[in-house]
């Protein structure tokens, strides 16, 4: 927590020494991608996201091309959460001697092709840390979503069951030789595997973010922090308060891995009740209402009970 | 040297693992930045370079806002190399606890700004080692120079004098506590000041890179890896061979900064003998002819003497 409240504080003081958008409509620092003007009918994301080992990823647990696979998902899914269509990849690698980049970069190609986005460049470099960067651009041809945009009354949204990430990062430990024992044994199969690709192989939910866009909603981010901190951070860039009803949960995960786990990479949207949600997702799974937008600002509530801001630490070590 | 070997021979098998370019004319993995299809009257060029630590920079000697500089100015270099024109930056920052990440920022303002090319978004995180990503776009509204397009009985021009970077780590390491003795003591203040400017904070060529495209360059690479190493870049890529006159070197450097040292970021470009060069560059440092592309792709000679392929190994450690 105490990570994460700095990392904000030390954001903003960034914003602060970095200049504001050159023309109007433009969005730069501050939410899931840049929005930036084209001179044409189009608008072009720019979105970036590093991941370090032992921070992002126990590669005692999950395999480097698992950790490739998850540098190309997170950026992308930067994209996904303005409701664009993904552009192009930049990956650059910095990779103490010994770790096998070619593995890396399986999972950094099975991942840019899923996501149709392709790697056109990059660097790789000596370092004491494993850290992979993947830069993408985007584009829309209406307006993104922004964080900004949620009014009061908006229906909140998300694009399905929470917390597998996180439950299939609790299951990896009991798989380890030292782990934990076996909490999962009551587990199906198919639940056991659905749990540890969510955690191994995140899907940037690209069709859910282009759908909730053409369905009108009013403002989006990714679940990368958790839910709790996500909707904190929408809310206060909206000028919302956030009353949930309930938080959805994944198969096999707990309350708390669905509320607090990050990397899930779900969306999380808001909507006029009179948008045509449930018409658009058609062939897509059905996202799920889980609580509304109020007008009073300071509002973090889930079933009557407050919530903090707290989210993931994005730290194993 | 082995280091870059292995590196190239890397990246190339990389390279096979990741798809085609989509579009003709495109360019994806392979020169200094990538050229995409805009589908309107210009290219989009993407470019991302990574700057390690303790590899790219050496902190006891340099400050946390050079190496902020540096990681811009060795982006924007990219889009240089190509004759194009600067947008927007993203950067990645991946440090350790008590790593003053404002002072690094001070760095990456002021080069941004320098080489108009603002920063608009990016991400933090924690990590083993201090790692900078920046990616650039950048636009060219004719077709960018590649590193492919050179042919025999080209000329070969440098935008300066080299080295000078090279000279500037000695002189740093001169003044550093425990530092070797000053042997350069003979320099002028003046020179002294230039040699530390230009290792600490080197200058991205934009403005030749563009004078060179629009005298007719047919192929450009900027000095990362250290002349002989980027020439031979370009030679291979382009099938020519390479037939050097002199190097000129850098007031302070040696021939060995000159020839062998990375990072001055100063632009290497062939051109007919035909091309405007003098005239287009009137009013910009005026470039320097070092010798001649030849038909024999087997040749690298300086003054009749062959040289090999090594270069500048990015390493303080």
């Amino acid at each position: 927590m105490v990570v994460l409240t700095s990392e904000f504080a030390l954001i903003n003081e960034i914003r602060n020494l970095l200049p504001e958008p050159a023309e109007a409509g433009e969005i730069w620092i501050g939410d899931d991608a840049a929005v930036l003007g084209t001179g044409h009918d189009e608008w072009l994301l720019l979105a970036a996201d590093t991941v370090a080992a032992g921070v992002h990823a126990d590669l005692a647990l999950t395999t480097l091309a698992d950790f490739g696979w998850k540098s190309v998902a997170a950026a992308v899914s930067d994209i996904a959460a303005m409701g664009g269509d993904p552009g192009h990849a930049l990956v650059t690698v910095a990779a103490p001697p010994g770790v096998d980049v070619r593995q890396l970069y399986e999972g950094i190609k099975e991942a840019a092709a899923a996501f149709r986005c392709p790697v056109v460049g990059g660097d790789l470099t000596n370092s004491d840390a494993l850290v992979v960067t993947v830069a993408v651009t985007g584009h829309c041809a209406t307006r993104p979503v922004l964080r900004s945009g949620a009014r009061p009354g908006d229906l909140i949204w998300v694009t399905g069951p929470l917390g597998a990430s996180s439950a299939g990062l609790r299951l990896y430990r009991t798989l380890a030789p030292a782990g934990p024992p076996g909490w999962a044994a009551r587990l199906s199969e198919p639940e056991r595997q659905a749990l540890l690709s969510a955690h191994a192989r995140p899907q940037a939910r690209l069709k859910e973010g282009r759908a909730a866009r053409v369905a009108g909603a009013t403002a989006m981010i990714d679940v990368s922090d958790g839910l709790g901190a996500d909707l904190s951070h929408l809310a206060e860039m909206s000028g919302v308060g956030i009353r949930l009803d309930s938080v959805p949960v994944a198969a096999g995960a707990t309350m708390d891995d669905a509320f607090n786990g990050g990397e899930d990479l779900a969306l999380e949207f808001c909507a006029p009740g009179s948008a045509p949600v449930g018409p658009t997702f058609d062939c897509l799974d059905t996202p799920i209402q889980i609580g509304r937008c109020t007008a009073d600002r300071a509002e973090r509530t889930i079933a009557g009970e407050s919530f903090g801001t707290s989210g993931w630490e994005h730290a194993f070590v």
